[in-house]
């Protein structure tokens, strides 16, 4: 389950870090835009990167972005959820022009008229647990 | 070498996402405050962290953080520095009060001074790739 506080700051469109692993086990890290679809995180790919092929070999990824207030120590709050994640075909424009209006601008028009026919990945990731620094932090 | 577009933005005061390897070889995340000493970037802990250990374990980290610009196609910029790190011990306060004025605000005093005794530990990320969108990353 994704707590109320985590929807809120994803709803207002931060930028996400997600990290995969390499084929030798070494961390991939991508900014990516990110939503929120049930209970798994979304985020769309145009074409086969390096991370789509990174989860489809081990699902284990975390996605970060920053909280928008700081904590009693003056510390920033931030959201580090670690889950699985895995690989559909399709439906990426659809979901990249969605999110495009909360990153860009409600007038925004994103991938470009162009590529729409393409029908590109979405990686939907299932939290397992949160980390960072907020209410949302396991211990 | 850090580019100098990379050493520009770690002199703003970027809030950092670093990416250690736990045991089990999945991904641990952190927001960190990082700096720039000689040819590394540097991060301090005043204690034993989980990523300290991790890093003590295995040297491959991910260090990523956005830019200030938005590229032609109206993506945000973000840097992604790939390296090796070691832990050092010792000197973590003084690069802590020194990362905080640039963090928290020119007059800010951090670590509070009931801990600054605890020696805590330095951690040198050497990069040897870059990655993200920019100048500075590597296609």
């Amino acid at each position: 389950m994704i707590p109320d506080a985590v929807r809120a700051l994803v709803a207002a469109g931060p930028l996400a870090h997600l990290t995969t692993l390499n084929s030798d086990g070494s961390p991939q890290v991508t900014v990516v835009w990110v939503g929120i679809e049930d209970d798994a995180f979304v985020t769309a790919h145009m074409g086969e990167w390096r991370k789509v092929k990174n989860v489809r070999r081990d699902p284990r990824v975390a996605l970060s972005f920053l909280g928008t207030r700081n904590n009693p120590r003056g510390l920033r709050e931030y959201v580090v959820a670690y889950g699985e994640a895995h690989i559909t075909e399709g439906g990426a424009p659809e979901l990249l022009q969605r999110l495009a209006r909360i990153y860009m601008g409600p007038d925004a028009e994103f991938p470009p008229r162009n590529v729409r026919h393409v029908p590109g990945y979405i990686t939907r990731i299932r939290p397992l647990r949160f980390g960072g620094v907020g209410p949302w932090a396991e211990s």
